[in-house]
């Protein structure tokens, strides 16, 4: 009925964010979480961040956030904005950023959230689409226009844009923001972070949900000019003094820190990942090459709708999206080694039935 | 500069909390924090959630938060919206409810944020003075508008409007939704809960910040018809999946169940006031009659910007808000009594000098 729903929100579709089951316990392979526990010091950070202390109000600033990621990337503290998760940074980015009469560009296949912060905040925007092999048409990025948003690599597709070719669009728009969602990075993409100080129109995005292992923490950043940092400070205290909370802050914190424990779940989580690749290949799958933590792959001999349900009754969660040129493929999170055996395995009598 | 800062937020004036410091140890009664320690159940529950599971996602839709919640309150669940505080839940709302031709109401003097919220979303809004005796002027909401939003008790004035005129506000606009903030209901005002089935119009905004002792946290909700609810889900899911955390959901849910301490810690903190404000009172200061956590006071004999800044000086810190109307008055949140006896002490002190 939509009674008091404001015109802007009655034709809303929000994005619908992969299962969290609660009903049984499945491997878990849909959501591009890390299989890995969190950083043992980032652990006893928000233990020790829920005691008697959680009545007074956070640091508005997450400072402790903040001194922390400036420490990490070599950047100074006003460099640096936090938020509850990269949903809610990017979320921020398009009232702060965007929103003039040129539109907006991203690829036609990406983080879907994108548009969906554009609808809500009637930013005008357009899509650009991928080449043939599901690479960045960065050419289609080199007209006019009012901002420009690539997750890098990108989602669900994996693939990693080379540096000099986001320098490329970076340099090309010298007259508009462009954010790189680098999300999945840490997986084996190359990070515009070097730009930052030679470039003022590039903001780079963060999170400590995915080589972090902190996904259910919400803790995310933006990293650019004190100037862009200054715009996101102006949006979010005109929406939530307090973004981050005392958990966040000391957690989101202390698993930046922890280098040791961030490169060596890195480096575990992608020799899987290209194990897991070789294995559905020699099965037949067409595997995008992955700079990220998630293969997106074109199963043969079964649709990949078809494998997707089967593999949800075996007890394996996958991501399918039903949208054109990319129904035929399932997203499916690198796990652990064990669980990569179970995956296989739960492919191979799935394809023998 | 403001170099690629959107037209939108150019001029925004963004709200400004209290002062959270970080040098020195103060008496700290200037952002109405709970004097209390978090229930025990919910630091258990907080310092249990900050584990392994951190690498997964928590639930979108806070599940065990909202059941809390409906057990708690008398409620569906489909009846209630948890977001990263009320100040978030307030700002979903303007996006969710309003932005038409007629204006949004609330008073002159209230929280300022609601004028940021409408700010932000480019909503008009008109304010509405206050009374003479600062208690809200209910006819000056039963005119045409766009949305109603009070909050009750109000802030920074401390005064709670009767549950009766609150239904006359609610019934006299039967098109447009009322919000009622209900942040410091309880400490003595008269909720609208009970009216939530009798009208569709009305949504109520409750916080863990205050009565819960848990402003580090970032946990609030609002209740109404399951259709005002579907509303902030649907705005909340176009601009972050899961705004609240896993420490945020079990924590907030176990301090809600624990009704015993909550009852302990407010009744402990409703003597308090009372006699805070009975000393202030006999050193010749108007108190306004409170139903909140804090006071709202005239000093005599000092102006209240001075005794603002002497009582820094003496290691207390009130709020101060140089604005019409309210300048001669200081807003001192209720602390333990230990604390109440130090800031009448300071306060005697200051003025002997």
């Amino acid at each position: 009925m939509k009674e008091f729903w404001s015109d802007r929100i009655k034709n809303l579709e929000p994005y619908v964010p992969g299962e969290q089951p609660k009903d049984k316990k499945y491997i878990k392979l849909n959501t591009n979480e890390n299989p890995y526990p969190p950083s043992p010091a980032a652990m006893e950070a928000m233990r020790s961040a829920g005691g008697a202390d959680m009545r007074l109000y956070p640091d508005p600033e997450s400072g402790e956030f903040i001194k922390a990621a400036a420490k990490v990337f070599g950047l100074k503290e006003d460099q640096i904005f936090a938020g509850n998760g990269s949903d809610e940074v990017l979320s921020m980015c398009f009232p702060a950023f965007f929103g003039g009469d040129k539109p907006v560009l991203f690829p036609d296949i990406s983080y879907s959230f994108y548009l969906v912060y554009a609808e809500l905040y009637a930013v005008k925007y357009e899509t650009v689409p991928l080449n043939e092999d599901f690479t960045i048409n960065v050419e289609g990025f080199l007209r006019p226009n009012g901002g420009v948003v690539i997750a890098n690599p990108n989602a669900p597709t994996s693939i990693a844009l080379p540096l000099a070719e986001i320098e490329r669009i970076v340099a090309g728009n010298p007259e508009s923001l462009v954010i790189v969602d680098e999300a999945y990075v840490d997986f084996g993409g190359e990070s515009a972070l070097p730009l930052i100080d030679k470039y003022p129109n590039l903001l780079v995005v963060r999170t400590c949900s995915k080589s972090y292992s902190l996904a259910g923490l919400r803790v995310g950043w933006a990293m650019g000019s004190a100037n862009l940092i200054a715009a996101l400070n102006a949006v979010k205290n005109s929406i939530n003094s307090y973004t981050l909370d005392r958990s966040a802050i000391a957690g989101g914190a202390a698993a930046l820190l922890d280098r040791d424990y961030f490169d060596k779940c890195r480096s575990k989580l992608i020799a899987t990942r290209e194990r897991c690749a070789t294995e559905l290949r020699a099965l037949g799958f067409d595997v995008l090459p992955s700079s990220a933590n998630f293969l997106f792959a074109r199963p043969s001999g079964i649709s990949a709708e078809e494998l997707f349900k089967k593999l949800r009754e075996n007890g394996v969660l996958v991501r399918y999206f039903n949208k054109p040129r990319i129904s035929d493929r399932l997203r499916i999170s690198v796990g652990t080694d064990e669980e990569t055996d179970a995956l296989i395995a739960a492919i191979k009598k799935i394809l023998s039935e």
